[in-house]
């Protein structure tokens, strides 16, 4: 609980009471902003009174910064020194930039906020607190950090309403920034018509030299260079301090010359601990200028006003304790308790977020006269941003494949789908890190997305996988229905693993795209072949993995991610084969969602191969050579989808009595969940042409069949390993 | 075969005509170098003929361009474009700046070279025939691509003799060639004294769009901007092309002005297909600059002499076929067929490898010099980096752990480790990612390696840790016998990935050492905290992932690791708790080396705990809990180095018919390779303090005892999956 107490500036205290007349704080801290009532209009930056504005901007930054300590002492744990620097940034983006409605955190034309350096949450649950939300009580403050809290020591976006996205992992949060930006153009140049803005806001990002540094952040600020997006705001928090000690052990780049190579606007503020009017006016000239995204360099001092503590590495990542808190009271004149906010903190704070209500109300007249002025592009508004749902029948628009069909590569197949359904889901945007032409993942009927075309919606991401990835997670979170895409070969899923996990954790609907995924990609050798990629990307908590075996599996493989990723539950990725594969029979699109199945029945099998991808066509001639022997093949296109099928049906598919053996070109360890034995490759591959490389890693008939043998003589685990060819 | 052929250009062919009145060429195409003897002295680069110089560095570099073609063409797969573009500057270096002797490719102090446009291999290949490389002999050229040929589809070190690093995943060659700045700088300052300098040479990288793009080139020149690498000497095949099309559709940065901003030295060359003299200049410019690392960005056509396909992406990585070869023959007036080299082509390249040869042998002269005017240093010298030995008895500088001693998490007796060897192993170098002070891994005895001081042994990699690995990977495999070390959280080895990977293809003995390795680490929540990490890290093939249980099982992790790097067999990666460990029994040193072994053993078991780090004590107290029945408890601190004991051994400690239990605080699938049954985490972790995290997931000897009665009544698979929290 947070009771109304005496300001130590009495003469602002004075200045507000007026609305703290009635009792308008809850017993949980909440403001109760009916209690405003809507004749409150009042906004303290209005007030023509200079010193009481530098007043009251230190009162409210000081609070967020208590805030911040105190939680961060009470949990015993957290990151203290960028709250303590940023505040000031933090204070003026939520009382007077920021654009949004704490009593809906879900607006669709809300300006976002991403915090890049999430360890120091506690800047953006004191201000959410300070706004209103309801998901950062008094009390979700109190419990920072603790089990089942709605304050983790990250922001996350699926903890948190009013949370945009998950950060921490340095660098991510700028690159998810990057992609809100790309969406909020994308929809803009979509759906505004005359006038008729449904969407338009700003992005703002707060980042340290941590997230500067990182690879990610350069791949993601380039791009977003490249696309011109004039309403990204980057706020880059420059204090000199890294975990190892200053910059100049490590960062003594030019970053204002660097970003200025990106083609970015860079500002530069000499005093971000205090001078707000300085940051003020660094504010509206990034907003004003709109043909290029905006660094706002910030000079702060990490753990500002703690006089012992401030200025020095060590209080980046501890509590200051008790009475390190006690002596920054007395420093910065701060007469307030624990978890203690003066009135006319909160009050500063809540009036503005009161205009955001009302702005809300606005937008929701504009989309009134929209859904009149533009019936059919409001109809697909509704559907697609607002209740981010499919059109009737989508599904239907899959391909499925035909015995006198071609025979094509499974990229291929991937192709026909993305074409198929390119026109009737127009929320499907995405792009190749610079492989278009072998990921086959261009829209032919889409346009280019670019700074000259917005509503493009063929992304060029660049060789730069990691903010590509980054990118499109983003621009899922965004929450207003889109549909993104990325893909490269599936070895380099390396390169952006960390936004994949995100993706994962975070459940945005990013469909990974990716090809090349085995030795039978042949020539360019071990360091493009994938061998435990998949493998280890199934290891990945809530990420679908789907590798499969022809067109109508791959038709199922976009039936399962586009549905994922509509409803945000989580990305899929598809792993999918350079080289043509040969037809199979008893695959189906339907059959595809259960993640395994038999493609040829058996009853009381002797034996039951199971093979994914380019090779379950193997384990369908392997069973020819080995009749009489009775044998079952399983499709394996998703061990997930298959691990959340009913016990039933998998005790039925993979007896437990009958040897089993997966066939696959990967590592075998993990198969041993549904297998006896297997067949895979433990080593890495080999540069050769692709057929060449197949058999000699042992993806034979003939080795299938000498396996199989063997199993039933009751050999057990990995039977063979790629190394027979060496 | 590579006949000696009449050049088109007969000039040229008549002034070295001389040197190939002996039969110089052999069988396989290699010229004898015995042949040409030590009067020839001629070096093409010093004619006064200018006109005559012209026509050679044509003749050179097409020659290489036909080459790559021919070669290509044959293999029906590769790159051609980049090689075409980039021949004037491999001509260059190969024939006139770098010094190296073919005869010994691993001559410690040859300057080294990096093709970070892997794809374009044939250019390096060309490069490695021409001057004479055994190799890369002619009928290498002809087998390019082809299993088992030396001349796979990337450079692979571990492939082809004179390769010095693998590249091919864009922006790692950059990465790697900072690197090998690195190790020089380091060895120097090290080595180097009162003018007998043992290590002192260039390092040259060629690189293109894409690399550039990458977000790992963004790190690693900003360390080397940072560190004034001055012996580094980057070349930009700046051709305007990438894979998708035109550089306008995704990367239009200043590409100048980013290197400015890293504290580059940038020079441009305007015309890299033919303006050879500019290109001297800018080689020499950046050799004199010996304060900043150099960046020359080169104008070149990609697939030039192509006259229908040049410019275009589509050369980039298809063959140009037999018609536009001979077009390409026409338009450039070459009149030798393919495969053919002319003679003076060969004698331009061999007459400047003989000087490497002489080279090698005044530094031989140097050693012997040296030997005597610092014998100890030289002692040094001699067992660290020509032997690549360690010092007698080093393992017996790790330390055991007695009864008595504080317990402690195992990052902290990963210090321990670390310190007890650094004097006596100086060519221990490492540092962190900017976590030092949380992984735990500065050398106190060793100095900061800084710009204004390259003996320092402590680096700081910034935030970085894809550019920090990869930079590892390349001193070790500078070959110099430097035992590299890098360090971040468990979890971010997802930053890093695909340089992990690079490292076990390519044997570079890095050391990675990951702190904070499971959801024990707490409040930093599920962004932090690694669950499926170290499984997918147990799926790259080559890599050693060791999870130790105490210090006892540190000390071995650190015995294999060095052993393994030191001796070029490949990486290492430490997994170490933030969290104090409780001390166990039955560990030593010796036995991690086992990878798996009892701790508590049992004669006829009725069932098996098999226990990894942090969880091996709660197996331990299982085993307590679950008297009076028979329990062995085995330590696994590494999958791999258990799979590597015999199948004896394997059977004894975890014979098939004994039940079996895993319990590790990570994705449990690829346990069943090992067990029958596993207590894991099949979901992301959580914020909150590390034990009650511990708890919630299931870690508590009531839930293994519960798990354990379940398996011994033939409950199988995942039989906690850390859900029971939810």
């Amino acid at each position: 609980m947070a009771p109304p107490v005496a300001s130590s500036r009495s003469q602002s205290k004075s200045k507000t009471a007026d609305i703290f007349s009635s009792p308008t704080v809850d017993s949980l801290g909440l403001f109760n902003q009916d209690a405003i009532g809507d004749a409150i209009t009042l906004k303290s930056s209005s007030s023509g009174d200079s010193l009481y504005q530098e007043e009251l901007d230190h009162q409210c930054s000081n609070c967020i910064r208590f805030l911040a300590v105190d939680a961060i002492n009470k949990a015993k744990s957290g990151h203290p020194g960028a709250p303590l620097g940023q505040a000031p940034i933090g204070y003026l983006l939520y009382s007077e930039f920021m654009q949004f409605n704490p009593a809906n955190p879900t607006w669709l034309n809300r300006d976002r906020f991403v915090l890049s350096s999430g360890h120091g949450c506690m800047l953006q649950y004191a201000l959410m607190h300070l706004t209103g939300f309801d998901s950062v009580r008094m009390d979700d403050i109190k419990e920072f950090r603790q089990w089942g809290s709605r304050t983790p020591g990250h922001p996350e976006n699926f903890e948190t309403a009013g949370i945009d996205v998950t950060t921490g992992p340095l660098g991510m949060g700028i690159a998810n920034a990057v992609g809100l930006a790309v969406a909020e153009r994308h929809l803009a140049a979509t759906y505004n018509v005359d006038g008729l803005d449904l969407i338009d806001h700003f992005t703002y990002c707060i980042a340290g030299d941590g997230c500067l540094q990182e690879g990610l952040c350069h791949e993601a600020c380039a791009i977003a260079g490249h696309l011109s997006l004039g309403k990204l705001i980057l706020f880059y928090d420059d204090n000199n301090i890294t975990i190892e000690g200053s910059t100049e052990l490590s960062f003594t780049e030019d970053v204002s010359m660097r970003f200025q190579a990106y083609g970015w606007h860079v500002q530069s503020v000499a005093d971000g601990n205090q001078d707000f009017s300085g940051l003020r006016k660094a504010v509206k000239a990034a907003q004003e200028e709109t043909s290029k995204p905006s660094l706002i360099r910030v000079k702060t001092t990490i753990g500002f006003g703690s006089p012992n503590k401030a200025g020095n590495e060590k209080i980046h990542g501890s509590p200051v304790g008790l009475a390190e808190a006690a002596a920054m009271r007395e420093h910065l004149e701060w007469e307030h308790g624990e978890f203690e906010v003066p009135d006319n903190v909160y009050d500063v704070f809540r009036t503005h977020a009161k205009q955001g209500a009302l702005a809300e109300e606005q937008w929701n007249a504009s989309w009134c006269a929209y859904q009149k002025a533009n019936p059919e592009l409001a109809k697909q508004f509704q559907r697609a941003v607002i209740d981010r749902s499919l059109p009737t029948d989508w599904q239907k628009l899959l391909p499925s494949v035909q015995d006198n069909d071609k025979a094509l590569a499974s990229r291929q197949h991937s192709q026909v789908c993305l074409n198929a359904l390119a026109e009737s889901v127009p929320e499907l945007i995405g792009g190749s890190a610079d492989l278009g032409p072998s990921n086959l993942t261009v829209m032919k009927t889409a346009k280019d997305f670019s700074a000259d075309c917005y509503g493009g919606r063929n992304i060029h991401f660049g060789v730069r996988e990691f903010g590509m990835a980054a990118v499109c997670n983003a621009m899922s979170l965004h929450g207003t229905g889109l549909v993104p895409y990325c893909a490269t070969f599936t070895v380099f899923t390396d390169y952006m693993r960390n936004a994949i996990r995100l993706a994962a954790l975070s459940k945005a609907g990013t469909i990974f795209i990716t090809t090349h995924d085995s030795v039978a990609l042949g020539e360019d050798g071990p360091t493009h072949q994938p061998v435990e990629t998949i493998p280890s990307l199934r290891m990945i908590p809530n990420l679908v993995v789907m590798r499969p075996a022809d067109g109508n599996e791959t038709a199922g493989a976009y039936a399962v991610a586009i549905l994922r990723s509509k409803n945000l539950l989580g990305p899929t990725l598809l792993c999918l084969s350079r080289q043509t594969l040969s037809k199979n029979e008893g695959t189906t699109l339907e059959s595809t969602k259960l993640g395994a199945y038999a493609v040829c029945e058996c009853e009381n099998p002797d034996l039951i191969l199971v093979g994914t991808g380019s090779e379950l066509s193997l384990a369908m001639d392997a069973k020819e050579a080995l009749k009489p022997l009775r044998v079952r093949v399983v499709s394996m296109p998703s061990c997930e989808l298959f691990r959340a099928q009913s016990r039933q049906y998998k005790d039925e598919l993979l007896p437990r009595s009958v040897p089993k053996l997966s066939i696959e070109m990967s590592t075998t360890y993990a198969w041993c969940e549904f297998v006896d034995g297997c067949i895979g490759i433990n080593s890495f591959g080999a540069s050769a042409p692709g057929p060449v490389c197949t058999e000699k890693f042992g993806f034979t008939v003939s080795n299938v069949v000498s396996c199989a043998e063997r199993l039933l003589q009751g050999e057990r685990g990995t039977l063979s390993d790629g190394s027979m060819c060496e």
